[in-house]
């Protein structure tokens, strides 16, 4: 490899201070030490955790740092003791790892991993506890143990998923988080029956993953409720030249919905709309926003005795959910999801194969492409409301890259 | 029978205010219409959710009312259309009750029934929206659907469990509440596995039959939380010449509990000393206190990635828990129980029969017996801490009983 073993010089978008307009560098990424994996990132989509952490409202947030943690690439280098992957693999970055040697792994319990959170909660690698990335000098830190706004990033054997060379990396760089997200939140944390009423707080690409993933799970009443109606009847449109070929229409029905509440419709709080509409409330609902007073909707709109509410949304640092707990007491379950508790590096694979049957959608979430210099663009498109998800190309610079080498 | 059909007049213990004393009154007990039936109650125990109501703090508190659900009897007579129980049966009132028919009985999920709540929560009877009890003509409001303490009571037929008539009735009116609670909170609700981590918060009577559940099922570290040393290691004594008989060592140790911690003893947050403990977390808590509080502390203390926590005590009205969704989205489960998850009619006589057959404790949960008439001595005894449950039993008057008819 002509790269192998020494620091790639690439562009990658780097966020020097929260709010600020990303910058597109040349970053230096070091060769992959112990345990670790280079990988050249050719597709990244950009996703609202994300533009949280941008926002600066991210407690554990650090900057500089490379953001970025839904994408696919290839493995360009491995580093010492790495069996499981070797260059040339189509994979998938997770963030959420999986050791299959943990406490966490080995329960039988959780998708989450202990392993090497305390390195990634940090901006780090562990294996030195320092950055691979570094611009003249000065190290960048890594995000999510991802950092994919990268031409290439070094990521821990433990956190790539392996998957199909033959499928479109365009595409199932989406498998990266939202779309497992809410399908898993469905299929793998409520564990809906056919037959079920749900409820689902916000259209974006979560709450239609988990629309996706009820109708396949039998579920009869699919109620989405969202403050923007174009998201369940008029669907989506983007007349954008860059993208014209997603101009698809993206209505939430076409994913699954089949009933549509806007809160501003109605005088009553949402909950007791939903519970009136389905005699008592929902069996089953998900919190696809971040948004605490929308977290205790969901769960007063579940049905007493069995309903289960699952948080999907990640909120503001700092806020709390609350209710009464005679909620609980009769019978409401409230649980949360993260990376929809697939097992990353075993279950990424197996998605990847669902999508290459028909079995999942994934370019339907799709509605805009870009580079990856445009990214602060993307940015404004993901705020904008317009986009479910927006999948950048990093600009094929003059590096050598490992795609190349194994057409 | 010399009094069916006909109005009894017994002693009942009558709350006409809250917070001051119950006086024992010559009641009116009307006959039993369509689907209900009328018991003649031998022993009724004392619980914490009659003292709450007294207290004044339930919104839902309706005076004057006869108080008390925790009780064992005898059928006196029965309205028409009853045809699960007849004169003589022996049974143990449910507040919960099971019609085997509505939404909820059928759902398979959940030991709430639907049938009558409009009336017991009201302080009525179904079928004519009134009430069986009154005082000089004056209606004294029924109280949960049960009102035991008097010397007869009228129950819904949904609402009464007929059990074995060799069960000492003096025992297992504590089947009617606070020990199936306990059990079925771990067996039904949590659904605690051989191997498990536990947390008791508050061991009162609730408490330690969750740690007897516990240890039943085989969890093997079942940590009780409580502020009053005595209630591990030097268990509880009560000298009174009345209660000599029931002078036993009642240790939480004896039901199961393994470890003690008494937060009082710890600067840190209750739930941190539990994490450090327990390298991580509790696989299952239970918070038995009703404070919302130490809800928050029993949900904190779980174990990232599958930690439940179960909600068993009853909070004041109107106040709320809160978390961070964090806490949800990483894994943790909240989650409550209602009579611990058991439906009444069908599974009370099991718990029973799981008595007869030396299964579960119930003897050592009684710490007192006094009579009917010494009610407010109960009420002072039950806030004092010493008491786990106090049996009352209804003075024998000169009224016909149908006691002596089937002797």
């Amino acid at each position: 490899m002509a790269t192998q073993g020494k620091v790639i010089t690439c562009k990658a978008a780097v966020s020097y201070e929260p709010n600020k307009p990303l910058v597109i560098e040349d970053v230096e990424v070091a060769p992959p030490q112990a345990g670790e994996v280079r990988v050249q990132i050719l597709f990244t989509a950009l996703c609202h955790t994300d533009a949280y952490t941008w926002s600066g409202k991210d407690p554990e947030g650090l900057f500089p740092c490379i953001l970025g943690h839904e994408a696919a690439g290839i493995v360009e280098s491995v580093g010492e003791g790495v069996t499981e992957v070797k260059p040339g693999d189509h994979v998938i970055p997770c963030y959420q790892a999986e050791c299959k040697e943990c406490k966490f792994c080995k329960s039988g319990k959780t998708n989450l991993c202990g392993k090497i959170r305390g390195a990634t909660g940090v901006g780090v690698m562990m294996n030195d506890k320092k950055s691979r990335f570094s611009v003249r000098g000065t190290p960048i830190y890594h995000f999510m143990g991802t950092s994919t706004f990268s031409q290439y990033t070094v990521v821990h054997d433990v956190s790539v998923a392996k998957i199909d060379p033959k499928a479109p990396l365009e595409k199932v760089c989406l498998l990266g988080c939202g779309v497992p997200t809410g399908l898993g939140a469905v299929w793998n944390t409520a564990k809906v029956e056919a037959g079920s009423n749900v409820a689902i707080f916000g259209l974006g690409t979560v709450g239609l993953a988990v629309a996706e993933g009820a109708k396949a799970a039998g579920a009869s009443r699919i109620i989405g409720i969202d403050i923007d109606d174009r998201k369940f009847e008029r669907g989506m449109h983007h007349l954008c030249l860059k993208c014209i070929l997603y101009q698809l229409r993206i209505a939430a029905k076409d994913f699954g919905v089949t009933e549509f509440v806007n809160p501003k419709d109605h005088d009553k709080p949402i909950q007791q709309v939903l519970v009136d509409m389905t005699d008592g409330g929902v069996d089953y609902s998900f919190e696809c926003i971040g948004n605490v007073s929308i977290m205790r909707a969901a769960l007063e709109c579940c049905h007493k005795g069995w309903g289960t509410s699952v948080i999907v949304g990640v909120a503001a640092s700092g806020q709390e959910i609350a209710t009464r707990p005679f909620q609980l007491v009769t019978g409401r379950v409230w649980k949360g999801t993260a990376f929809g508790g697939f097992k990353s590096r075993s279950q990424v694979p197996q998605l990847v194969d669902k999508y290459m049957n028909k079995e999942i959608k994934i370019d339907e979430y799709i509605t805009h492409n870009l580079t990856l210099e445009e990214i602060n663009k993307a940015f404004d498109l993901l705020h904008g409301g317009d986009c479910l998800r927006c999948v950048l190309k990093p600009l094929v610079l003059a590096v050598w890259t490992v795609e190349d080498d194994f057409k």
